[in-house]
């Protein structure tokens, strides 16, 4: 078996030791005589496996006791309308900072449930900048301010956490949650997709305030109401189990790796090895603003695009999976997420600079 | 490693194959370099996957090529406001037959999006038996007729398919779909959660005939618009991918043991095996009307519920699992889906003599 260097945006790639304990326990665990797949989500070895990942992650976040964590589905898309639907509590409109593809999306989907006050854009950069904190014009009755902490797909990565004063600052953080530390109080609700830093697609991690709970629109299906979901411990519906259960194993992995300064550290290491040597290069170009860029989604463009076919067939020769950009914006994309060593960075840096000689 | 017989209402057994196959492809899909739960949905490799599942699905079900199978997620509960969402389409209301725990969750849901007509109960008979066809109420200009084709919880199941004119019909089939054939061209829509036959939580499925996409009300969840999901070949939002994969090794499982036609005749003699010792005893006790009897979730009482925790206890301690009625209705349930062996049932009906004898 040989594995590759994954660096696909997502659903990516998890740690190999995360793997192998799952398939060592896929039809026993723990003498159980059951997977976990198997078993009832209200039985005692399930209940305990949930129970230790909420744990964990509330460890790894240190989040307050005032902040419930849910576990859901429908991934932050599904999301784009239950945070609205969940957080309007009655007044009239949100406020969004567009900063690229997701946040865009989210701002659309929020308007099918009341108005949407777009606060700030980068459109007139391209989305290749964040807009600076004070350029936003934020409506201090808005319900929340909505961000998107890493745009997937232009690579994009807020550095700051926005000070949006008495207002819930809602956070998309699908792609970064769990890179770094977060001051979740400075939140009123996080959600995310597991499917970059945690683990299968089908779960998606809901952070929120609870006194922010329980006024949810009426159309809300009560299996998305957070009031409902936090009240029955993420088991009012059947949870997604088995996806759980891999995340569980995930925040332990990333606690013996010494939780998440340690994992903004690898994290940080890793962009600047593959941003140094694109910025060393004259060949490759990066189109993000320094200040802004992803240490999660590096994205980066070759001299001439009838070139990518090319470097796409030598990564992969190499070993070196998904990296071929969104068809959105084009160019390259290299998804550094926990998951990715060091050693597959270097990789790539070692291939980039390669490709780049044969075509001098 | 010693394996249980688990008669979890589900999350519920899987075939050992199916399992071993997850666990030795757990680091390497075929050669891939990569496990399934990290492939990009949009990758070759888990495109693959996705097709071959859902021609898998066809091919079983048999379903004509004018109905849509959908992957989707939240479950059952979430579908419960879901399908009103799409299939109310312009109508005023839906009829709904209440047969227990499930359907009335259904018809409670739906009240959020329209009216709801209860065009036949099982109320007075205690939930034991299905309103016959003849009695039901129904409503000429109903947008559908909802139906729940087995009570997972009260354990009666529709051993018919109503005939409602031209009125789509909707069911619920968490818990029998692919136990069975059905005959999918009189429904208008089909759910399930995967849970029970098919595979991990997270996922659910959706059968709906093509003629009724595009008309959803404007509060629904983009993600949760079926025409969207259709369109997009079940990938607007990123699926629940692991657990498809899953689900499809479950599909050729299935395949491999003779389709649906092998099942229903495995499913039959568990069945017939169970209530035969049930009926055979003067000491347990069956609720349900004999031909509204489920064949996948059996419900049985002992004479006195202070034998009830005796009674799991020597089935534990004999691998007999997961026995314990379902909180609402008390009592015993053994769930026998696809993945339950014969030889599960027999462990049972000999421990249920056993019992009996001690007692006697």
């Amino acid at each position: 078996m040989t594995r590759v260097h994954n660096f696909s945006a997502g659903p990516a790639a998890l740690p190999e030791s995360v793997l192998q304990q799952a398939a060592a326990e896929m039809l026993d665990w723990r003498g159980s005589g059951m997977g976990v797949m198997e078993m009832s989500h209200r039985g005692p070895q399930f209940t305990q496996i949930a129970a230790e990942a909420e744990s964990l992650l509330r460890e790894l976040l240190q989040a307050p006791p005032n902040y419930k964590l849910l576990f859901m589905q429908g991934g932050a898309l599904a999301e784009n309308a239950i945070v609205p639907m969940n957080m309007l509590r009655g007044r009239a409109s949100a406020d969004y900072i567009d900063t690229g593809e997701w946040s865009k999306k989210s701002a659309q989907e929020a308007r099918r449930y009341g108005g949407v006050n777009i606060a700030a854009s980068g459109a007139g950069s391209g989305y290749t900048a964040i807009p600076a904190r004070e350029t936003w014009q934020l409506d201090p009755q808005a319900a929340y301010v909505h961000i998107c902490s890493n745009e997937t797909i232009g690579g994009l990565e807020y550095h700051f956490t926005p000070d949006v004063g008495e207002v819930p600052l809602v956070a998309d953080m699908s792609s970064s949650i769990l890179s770094r530390p977060v001051d979740v109080s400075k939140y009123g609700l996080i959600y995310g997709g597991a499917q970059k830093n945690i683990g299968p697609a089908g779960l998606t991690l809901v952070i929120v305030r609870e006194d922010l709970l329980g006024q949810a629109l009426p159309c809300t299906p009560t299996a998305f109401n957070y009031q409902v979901v936090a009240d029955n411990g993420s088991m009012y519906n059947t949870p997604p189990t088995y996806a759980i259960y891999i995340a569980g194993l995930v925040f332990n992995w990333i606690k013996a790796q010494g939780g998440l300064a340690a994992m903004e550290q690898h994290n940080a290491a890793k962009a600047a090895l593959l941003y140094g040597a694109l910025d060393a290069s004259d060949f490759y170009s990066t189109p993000v603003a320094r200040e802004c860029r992803s240490r999660m989604n590096v994205t980066f463009r070759l001299p001439d695009e009838r070139l990518d076919a090319a470097f796409l067939k030598g990564a992969e020769a190499r070993g070196l999976v998904q990296l071929k950009g969104h068809r959105v914006v084009g160019g390259m994309r290299a998804s550094l997420y926990n998951a990715m060593p060091l050693a597959g960075v270097q990789a790539l840096v070692d291939w980039l600079r390669e490709f780049e000689k044969t075509q001098g």
